[in-house]
């Protein structure tokens, strides 16, 4: 069975994440979520994606905050697709997240995207066009979202536009 | 015939990005490379990118510099996975085009690597390992890969080491 | 009818850039005001500006957060003079709005000012100073505006100024 | 007649703004040039700027570094359209320019464009496109420069493309 | 009559800057206090300090926030010492505000202290340092300050302190 | 007798650094806890260093924040080790603490941790692992906290882990 | 036998990092060097780190470069005191690395030390400090360093210094 | 006697600072130069400090980069105005020195200026306006120092000015 797999770093990311899997929800698009430490819980991290590629995960979604390594140790114990989300905790908000999650060095990447929510939206958004590859229900989920969301911004626009 | 494409935002970019090429090669995977700018020619980039979904590009790479809005503009024009990669140029050495290219918002995913040669070898390793999702000749190069690039992390070490 | 268009990238920007729409009352400038992002609506942006063009805008205002790419995206479909307000929306306060918005490369200029409230009524301004070069009425406002802010200083300082 | 002020804060950044110069040169737009800065010279900048209005300046172009308040200090001084370029010298290479240029109080706006050499061209641009208002001759040779930036694009492409 | 002046350069700075003010009077300093801006009342700003010099001004304390000039404004009207607090205004929380104060080109210093109210207090104390080079009471007080200080410490540390 | 010393520069700074004093309960390490500042109490600060290793003191933790000089004047009167942790306190959220903190010159090393909480925690625990180093209770004690640690990942998962 | 690790992330950081190697040799303290990574070789540097322990090793040092987790992989391996040194490869200059390996979660702490050569140093003198807890003969070195260091001052001082 | 005294953290930065001793001679004011650490030898930067107050020194000029504690330590040992130079070496350029000498906490102010060569020449220039107050002979040499800057501007201009 193919899904996406989801590990978050620490029981307080999870506020955050949960927009991560509503957006699979939204999709039908299956998933696994787990909380599992790159310092914490090493080991379990690796098991968890031995057993994850085994049963069919095709891509795998971390999310850490402060110096966040949880995405760059997935990336170094699969080949699998890794996408990492920064979370902004700590007092720096995010940016120790993103340098340490996007400064990947050559042969390990992590696809990262936005600090907080909106890349908790789009690590899924993300995982599921990798799966639309080969799956072409998904695609034409992933077009028929693009127009809603073009119509939902002339909606909006409704509400507040002045035209002359 | 599935391949990725590359499309970069300035000549000046190439040097950095002919490593992402490279890679390809290494990997023997096919991959398109042109120019084309979101500002300065909006039409070419939409017009190559409906193009190249059409004849089977699998990913879009995107890379480019200061406010760097080429993997935003591709990924509004595609629902195929967009990897960014920020160039260094200008005086701020690629934060600007790092800021610019990560912090998509929600539904719009970039999957953002490191600035400058890391990011352009990662580019490529990040698309292999989505095309190797389908391909197991390919899923085995990128394991190969990996143990060798721990061989080589042991090569190195043995030039320096000093053991008690 | 010479008139500004204001271009907002999401509805949450409104708050903040209603205070543009005010200034532009206040100086009894038209304006029109719509919501269309860069990201999502790329056509609909793109239909408005030649829409808007050819009803006489004189001048384009775009106002986006994070990876701000709208003004850059209206400033590569016109000639017009295009004026950035980065917002403050997101986990990094606006620093990524900026350099996104600001950092253009050479022949695609966007003239970038403050972040949040001071740059919505700050875009405003800058655009009635383009229109007042052919419009006497509007060059007198303006210089009377300058007096009325320095005597409000004055005025401001009455409050509180200690003087020996 | 109409024509394009250019105040340079220091002698050391003339060798990036005469890029701005030989852009309204390419345009055949008048422009003038002076040297004069916020703090060494106030009245001269002062006085210079009233002149030039008298004679015909339809907008300002300031150049300066570190703490950059030339831009401003014009900006005070006129209620003509005035563009910032914040220069790249000292430690900070720009960043600190960037910020004293673009982030005007309200009501005081200076339209900013990218730190060094790319800032230095689209400041005159952005002056461009405000005679262009009112100059159809401007306009057409702005539209023809896109379409001319668009073919340069192809060419530079054509050198290194790689297409299947 | 000696004094110190301080100006501030708008109305929501005071809330900070009435902690310069309460140091002077804790020191029994003799102060003048007025808003005026670099931007909005630049005549007045020139006035006042000529003013202020003539009755007595030995040093000037300019607090302003974001593209913050006031203080360089100030150092270019005088030869008096300048003191420049960078206010947290607007949405960089005094980050600009740091860079426009303290980046000067050389040949017109700005002595610049911490964003904020720590700022604000030591603008105070370091204007009372330069009287207090000829004024034995003065100077005798910021001795006895740095005793109470040093007392304080202790004071504080004995509610919590924890020794074996 | 073996203990850990810490010095807070600040009595603000005592709500965030009691966690560092909770961690040395938790595993019974003895510490001692004072007040005392860099700059307004440096003989204090002196003197109490050196009585402090004449009791037996094995390593030092400073905490400061804005200009935190305090971790480098303690490193400056030891050979012991020093632990620094940067606080958030001021306008710039501990980015200044940290930095003056951690870039400390060749030949006096300061230990950083984490801003705020986490760095509090974990200068507790980096100063029970080098006293663990002549400790064995200690030593086990600390492998025992990661296995506490790792199990309550796995609880922390259970409450919220989809699995497929 | 007491010793000391250095781990070095890649073969580019040993050029900095013989400094920290020639900081022991200078004090005549045992350390063994070898490059090994936290994502190309992470099963390396678990045995490696197991090995060492059990040979003597009495603390760690990582150096590492951009999303630097290899001082952070050393931590979650083992509860020995890490110390870890961000080097400034890339483009952002270490500022990626100095975030990544300080701002540890709690309970893994990483004692980190500045960015690139003087990190290097005093990641050994650290390390040292620690040793000399239970070695005399070291804390005696690292007292008279202090002095001879305190002496090269007052040298240096004599070469250029200007007295009344 | 009445002199400043300039303290300067390490040898490396003299190159730097000697443009502030320059500066001194230019304007015929006596000074004392001396290298001293905050670090490495904090007693005699003590000592020296309380001899120059004693032998007449009206003002402290202290520099030092990276973790610059210097000024800071000056302010804590003197009540006489303290003005800092953060230097740009270490591999961040700066940045932390700059923040480790401005953000002062209260009652214990650094007036900061620029980074580097201005720095160095606006501490000059600030410690002269103090001695100014009191010597009417150097008040009109700064006077006459502004009116030459002036002419400067207008001479550097009339090189490369273009005006219509």
């Amino acid at each position: 069975m193919k899904f996406v797999s989801i590990i978050i770093g620490s029981k307080s990311d999870y506020e955050v994440m949960k927009e991560c899997a509503e957006t699979f929800k939204k999709f039908g698009v299956p998933y696994e979520l787990i909380i599992s430490s790159a310092h914490r819980s090493p080991e379990r991290t690796k098991h968890y994606i031995k057993e994850a590629e085994e049963k069919g995960a095709q891509a795998f979604i971390a999310a850490a905050g402060m110096a966040a390594h949880l995405a760059g140790a997935v990336a170094a114990a699969t080949t699998k697709p890794v996408i990492g989300v920064p979370m902004a905790s700590g007092e720096l908000r995010g940016e120790d997240a993103l340098l340490s999650t996007v400064m990947m060095p050559a042969g390990m990447p992590v696809g990262t995207v936005a600090i907080g929510k909106a890349g908790a939206v789009n690590a899924a958004y993300m995982a599921i066009q990798i799966l639309a590859l080969s799956d072409d229900e998904l695609r034409v989920k992933l077009q028929e979202d693009r127009v809603s969301k073009a119509k939902k911004v002339e909606l909006d626009s409704k509400e507040i536009e002045v035209i002359l």
